[in-house]
């Protein structure tokens, strides 16, 4: 298709598609003659992927540049590669490891997976954004006087496992190797809005069946 | 206790403890004398609230006067006050009702929502912030061209309706209903990011569980 398709196809501006072939989001089309350039599918789906990340998810468009580098790089095995992939996305501000909330939530997140047997996640303490994150939330809780910890989280976690496996269910659906990278990024980006408004929809529902309307 | 004894307890310094009260966002102490009023254990726990909603919730000062309105209100029920205090914090856009991919997002949480049995929910489908954001969020992934609909939402809003029960087991072991409503805010604003952590952490231990390191 063309650069006019490619547009109509994605809904995305053609200024925008050439503005994001200039830096380089987009492969080039294939040139055809000295103004114009044929897209495929893959340049439609890699669209939808910049477009996901830039517009729905505010990454800067440097570090999508990095993001695109790791899904494409076919050198990589899954795991490497779906984690490159997303630990470029935007993290949480590092721990203030000499901040006393923050030493004992180290504590009980490392209970915590004791407790859930999750032993890989113990092996990646060290790298994961995500464990750095949860250690952020849970001295977040403690420094306001809550005592949450590996007890209050496990039921938490046990669940959050479950809605993983599910996402993983779903990524193995996609036939290729690239579909399911860039549809795990789009997890990430997109799936956070969506349990978040099932979770309150859900806590309506819930309350409501408790406490009625009033 | 002092203004310099509240500040100690909370961690809050002194000034920002002045300009809350300056504000309202915190009701004044009783004054012993023309220059020295008395705190007590309620300062404290609204400090913690208002603390958690500015700086943790990056919730505008307006924002967290009205929501504190709500939760001072015990002329409403459980279910109202807890609702009106969570529906004044900061909600996504309204979703534009004649974008194609909106309709179908309403149609498809319509599905989900009768699927489920979730007859409170349906109730409130027309002033509920959640059920707006989930519109918006579903709308999102199909106008990226995945078919996301009832049927891949529901086991994921089955989890999350665990979650929502957890959440309001965690909020009946507070004895006083002033304590609920406010730990349920607290809980909007800080169990975000514990979730997504979580949910993170488990994607991590299940990708490795399934894919290896590599």
């Amino acid at each position: 298709m063309r650069l006019a398709e490619l547009s109509e196809h994605s809904g995305v501006s053609t200024a925008t598609i050439k503005y994001y072939l200039r830096e380089g989001l987009l492969p080039p089309g294939r040139q055809i003659n000295a103004t114009t350039a044929e897209y495929d599918e893959e340049h439609l789906r890699r669209l939808r992927l910049v477009r996901a990340m830039i517009q729905v998810g505010r990454v800067p468009v440097a570090k999508v540049r990095e993001v695109l580098g790791h899904v494409d790089d076919d050198s990589l095995g899954r795991s490497i590669r779906l984690g490159a992939a997303l630990w470029a996305l935007p993290q949480v501000p590092e721990p203030d490891e000499d901040d006393e909330f923050v030493r004992a939530a180290h504590q009980e997140v490392t209970t915590l997976l004791d407790r859930l047997g999750w032993e890989n996640a113990k092996q990646l303490t060290t790298i994961s954004p995500a464990y750095r994150s949860l250690v952020v939330a849970v001295a977040a809780f403690r420094r306001l006087g809550y005592e949450w910890g590996a007890e209050q989280l496990a039921p938490y976690a046990e669940l959050m496992h479950r809605t993983a496996v599910l996402d993983l269910d779903n990524l193995e659906t996609h036939p290729s190797e690239a579909e399911r990278v860039e549809f795990a990024i789009l997890g990430a980006i997109l799936n956070e809005p969506l349990l978040r408004s099932l979770h309150r929809l859900a806590q309506e529902e819930e309350s409501t069946r408790r406490y009625g309307f009033e």
